[in-house]
């Protein structure tokens, strides 16, 4: 797939020689000549170098000029050499495209507790080509992935939302980031930009679960380079959370070890926090996770779920169903469980709640849970 | 395993046909005259009839005089039909024992959303033999327990705490509950169990996480006949805790497929609510059991865990010990990861953590994730 980059932007990719195993491990975005950002991390306590100076420079910077991406390495609880390292590779990034450091976002994903060997990136940056298509980049952010994740949607008068990201669980010593970057040439207003952000960022990259374990290096970063000119708000966030949902479900479907992608929609609920909140309970799961693996359309285990969530519901008044079909209305009803268990061996299980309480609704992705899961977690030795 | 009930204590279990495996799955307590009582019960919202008789009888009760439990069968999610079986299970033992129905605490574990046969239970009972050990009533509860979870301490004067559990992770449809009963004969006034119970139940039972689900019928009571007199407060408590305890241990040990037992104790944190919350957090991540199953010394999944438990804490100050071996401090160390993988091959994987923050401690306990696990869970088909 080639997927084009939106105006203003150019990003580009190459194998340092982080990653062992000689595939890409660099990549390099320019935005020409600065674009709006907004920005959102990971909440674990244990954040990176490169999470600790993404939100100082948030902080104090309405615009960035590019970013500079490895893989194979985390550069976490590395100390005070890997806060050094994480600038260096600013400043690196920023020598190579002619730009200040402080113009330059970073981010870093792989092993945690290893050194950062800056020394590669210092030495392939210089022959680190960027080109239109977002295709190198998107390949060089990858860790344990078995595929690419990119998503694109196209605005009324011309202008696009481009997305890429990275993430397939925890999996392989922590190299279970999530990195998400939108690129968009619409023009958007720094401050409409950092508003609406962590909503999108919520109803999607936050609602997948594929083992429930939050990485110390997860980043969403949406970046606006304005060379399409202005567009229709409500056309752009639709697009932009259209994005952002693609992303999310190929993430889930990604998971470690998956075989399926779990969607769960919650509607009926009395907030928008509660339906999100149950939804998630249900994708995050072992017991259901390993059901959808073994086509058991058992819903007990998805009315455990719910029970755990902290949702207000009432079992009594809930339905449920699976697949399109009506399994739980209140209480049990009779259904079709042979063909119900065909129907989920579909390389898509949906689960569809209606709590019959409230306006709201949310949805949450995951993925089953597998003997490849375990087998991989486990035997990987450090 | 012959375990002697505390003075004022019977107990009986036999097989009344709701398995169909034939095993006993029908358990019996009568108390004489009457034991003062505490009890602890899911926060589920899917929470079962008897957990909810239960709350009611314990806010107008101070004494009880029995306890009817059925195994087999979780009576959950059966509606009107389901609250007026339980209450019929109630009234069936009061008849049995001579007893008024209020006297009598009902639990039920097992499938969920299929209805109770009572009929069953009023063939049975007549028949059920008390006796001075707790061995039959301990088999009878069990569902996919790989083994009874007795435990026993002596306090001064000779009063006895004797207790009893089940629960083995959620497994088969749902046949996840835990139960646990304590038995004494020390004199303890209903107000004094009342106060103190929740705090045991939440330093021991309530830092079990096996694959965290919670289950609709959860229920941890402790009863006091009195018959041995009063006690010193300060070792009853440290009996009730020692129990608790061991019993929730064997739980843990006990998890749907596991090889190993894990222990993780957090010391040194600001808040006790932190230390343990940070515990669990690290003996449920699914990446750090499936590590455990590997016998992977991989630090960063304890730290990853650690950082979004929510608990405070610098990674740049704490302390982490696995098997008695420093494994990080402040950063990574070196050690020798042969040796503790070998090490890691115990029956039991102990973490230390030391947040080095402030004065309090917790522990928690989980097992490892196998590929068992997942077989079993993928593999029922209801």
């Amino acid at each position: 797939m080639v997927m084009q980059l939106p105006k203003g932007f150019r990003t580009g990719g190459t194998a340092s020689g982080i990653k062992p195993s000689g595939k890409p491990d660099l990549a390099l975005v320019r935005v020409e000549p600065e674009a709006a950002w907004a920005f959102a991390a990971t909440t674990n306590r244990a954040a990176a170098p490169c999470v600790l100076r993404g939100r100082a420079l948030y902080r104090d910077r309405q615009t960035i000029s590019a970013l500079v991406v490895n893989s194979g390495n985390a550069n976490c609880a590395t100390g005070a050499q890997g806060i050094a390292d994480d600038s260096r590779m600013a400043e690196l990034a920023a020598k190579r495209l002619g730009l200040e450091p402080e113009q330059v976002l970073t981010a870093s994903t792989g092993v945690i507790g290893v050194p950062l060997p800056v020394k590669r990136i210092e030495q392939a940056l210089p022959a680190l080509e960027l080109a239109d298509e977002v295709d190198a980049f998107a390949e060089a952010i990858l860790t344990t992935d078995t595929r690419v994740k990119m998503s694109e949607r196209a605005l009324p008068g011309g202008a696009r939302v481009v997305g890429v990201a990275k993430g397939s669980g925890m999996i392989h010593p922590n190299m279970a980031t999530m990195l998400a970057y939108l690129f968009t040439d619409a023009r958007v207003e720094a401050d409409e930009l950092r508003a609406r952000w962590p909503g999108v960022v919520d109803a999607t990259f936050n609602q997948v679960t594929v083992d429930g374990d939050t990485s110390t290096n997860d980043m969403a970063v949406l970046l606006a380079s304005g060379a399409a000119g202005t567009v229709d708000p409500g056309a752009f966030w639709e697009a932009v959370h259209a994005v952002a949902r693609d992303l999310a479900r190929q993430i889930a479907r990604d998971g470690e070890g998956a075989e399926k992608l779990i969607t769960v929609r919650v509607r009926g609920a009395a907030t928008e926090e509660e339906a999100r909140r149950a939804a998630r309970a249900v994708a995050a799961s072992a017991l259901w996770k390993a059901a959808v693996h073994g086509n058991d359309p058992n819903w007990g285990r998805i009315l455990v779920a719910l029970g755990y969530s902290g949702a207000r519901f009432d079992p009594e008044r809930i339905a449920i169903c699976l697949q399109d079909t009506l399994i739980y209305d209140g209480g049990a009803v009779p259904f079709n469980g042979v063909a119900l268990s065909q129907a989920m061996q579909a390389a898509e299980v949906v689960v569809d709640v209606d709590f019959r309480e409230g306006p709201a609704a949310g949805e949450a992705w995951g993925c089953d849970l597998t003997e490849g899961y375990v087998k991989i977690n486990a035997e990987y030795t450090t």
